[in-house]
């Protein structure tokens, strides 16, 4: 087992090779870190600024034993990773950040819910259902709407529907592949917000001011942050966030998404065991970002600050948008953040941009 | 040839593994570029977050031809490219940037100085000499205290030694290996300054605040930035800048260090054609740093802007000062960049800190 802090020097190993993979192997080198990157994909965003590239299934036993000889620790760019590349990688002697626990419960959205409402923090009603037969007396118990979601997988608004009348259910059940599902009350929010999350191996925390987040159809279009909120709000999402972290006994950067409710309340929406999209305005706003931040986290090192410097208007360009980079590239108050995707396939995430307003 | 501005996705070359070439491939990757390093060591800072890593001498006919077939344009992490590269890659269709007529005045003291001279910028008195007798004679006319340095190479305070009479030049010629040299008037300045200056394909320029320097032994150990000048002073390095920078049709980021004298003129002690150690302070100081830069002159993009958004504080790691690395991490005003060289030998440039003041 690695000892930490980890050296600069050493190698870090990334499951996942897309623009979060990228972006925490930029972190990693800017710290002296060498970077090796486990993927499906021999030509990929991470891969492209990574020393090593390990071409192979998340699963493959003999990519996960090459991973294992390289790195000191491993780290993942999202949450489905299979439980048994972690146990494949700590039995190989490899120290896994964030740990197998955090995964089995951000892999599953009723495991989730259950870990938050036991741990004290606010969440929609909801109820699990694993046939069609449940699914129907579980919406008619709660009433519609209700919005079903796949229990595992789904990302981007993928594997979620509505449910109008609760004898839908058994159709939309099946329409989700018939496979065990969550059903959640609709949460009558005025704001969706995000708060950033880090803590260390030392067991400190720390967390970026919150985000104000806009969806549409399902993917992030724009965060604003520092998001305007009042002192108690922000109190309590830190308060929210530290419970999460602690228990979980959670080592890197977690992405937690919230619900400002009408009445004032937070709920958390869901986790995100990883650096998320709605922190990417703290490349631009702090003196050292989610990415760093996770970095940090992972090898043992003290957590950075979290303060803004800056306000930030983070927009994601999605599908053919990124091409505008030309007249983008010429605002001034604009960072702009490309992420080497080849194909610009509608809907994907192919950059970012950060634009920056004064505090 | 390339067609300006590169879109992202496009492979920019750079010769040179060192940190320089890390930290431009590392702004090269934000922007959603690829790179390709050409270096004699397989194993190097730069390559190691590089896509493509040719392994060769700069001049290696079959690595340039390689990195031809890779890159739409070339650039260098230093100024001691060998004109054959360059040519080469021309011949080859592959643009570079900076020109070989800006490397060819820039290699040379002498035609650096001529060069500045006759754009109007002043230098310190200066004298060539290409054996022992020449020295002896430019040394007996200028008068001693000199400086002499080897004409071509040299960096760090290398390549060069005092002349304290006048009758031991012929001495220091040879104890600098008997090649071509210049021999300098000391200047009696007050502080080091310098400049970094960035000029784009369009002709548009941009330059950065001025950064205080102090060295030792010849290596920079610490930049302020901005550094505390008068605004007539600043007006005057800006034009200089711009001189230096039309002069040569440059393209690109280029550092300039200057002598402020005791009687408030500015000298220029030389110019370098690429980033600069003294400019390290803009990746935390300034929105978009002199490597983003550099990469947005050379792909034909707009500059940047150059505002500083703090005051920073350089300090350079060298040799086993690296090794600090944790207690530096524990400073929440510390920016860490470390260069992953393998091997900590005494002066060796290991990594820098941003130490960052309000403005």
């Amino acid at each position: 087992m690695a000892r930490f802090p980890l050296p600069p020097g050493s190698t870090l190993g990334i499951l996942g090779g897309g623009q979060l993979g990228r972006m925490l192997a930029l972190a990693a080198a800017r710290l002296g870190f060498d970077v090796a990157v486990l993927e499906r994909d021999a030509d990929s965003p991470a891969g492209r600024v990574a020393a090593h590239t390990l071409v192979g299934a998340y699963a493959d036993p003999v990519a996960l034993e090459q991973l294992a000889a390289l790195a000191s620790v491993v780290t993942y760019e999202f949450e489905n990773v299979p439980a048994e590349a972690v146990l494949t990688l700590q039995r190989l002697g490899v120290d896994c950040a964030p740990g197998p626990e955090a995964l089995a419960v951000a892999q599953d959205r009723v495991s989730e819910k259950q870990f938050l409402n036991a741990s004290g923090v606010a969440t929609v009603a909801f109820a699990s259902a694993d046939d069609a037969d449940e699914a129907v007396a579980a919406a008619t118990q709660m009433g519609a709407p209700l919005l079903m979601k796949t229990r595992r997988e789904g990302y981007d608004g993928k594997g979620q529907r509505w449910v109008e009348h609760a004898a839908q259910a058994g159709e939309v059940f099946r329409a989700l592949g018939s496979v065990p599902v969550i059903l959640e009350a609709p949460a009558d929010f005025v704001r969706e917000l995000s708060i950033i999350a880090a803590r260390g191996r030392d067991g400190a925390t720390a967390v970026y001011p919150l985000a104000e987040n806009h969806h549409e159809g399902g993917i992030l279009r724009r965060s604003l942050a520092p998001a305007r909120v009042s002192p108690a709000l922000a109190d309590e999402a830190e308060r929210i966030a530290a419970r999460i972290l602690k228990g979980l006994d959670y080592v890197g950067v977690l992405g937690i998404e919230l619900f400002e409710m009408r009445d004032g309340r937070l709920l958390v929406n869901e986790i995100a065991p990883r650096v998320h999209n709605t922190g990417h305005w703290t490349q631009d706003g702090c003196e050292v970002d989610q990415f760093e931040q996770h970095i940090r986290a992972v090898a043992g090192w003290p957590l950075g600050p979290t303060a803004a410097v800056a306000r930030v208007e983070m927009l994601n360009l999605l599908g053919d948008e990124a091409d505008a980079w030309a007249r983008l590239a010429r605002e001034p108050e604009t960072r702009l953040h490309l992420y080497g995707k080849r194909e610009a396939k509608p809907g994907r995430k192919m950059g970012h941009v950060n634009k920056l307003k004064a505090l």
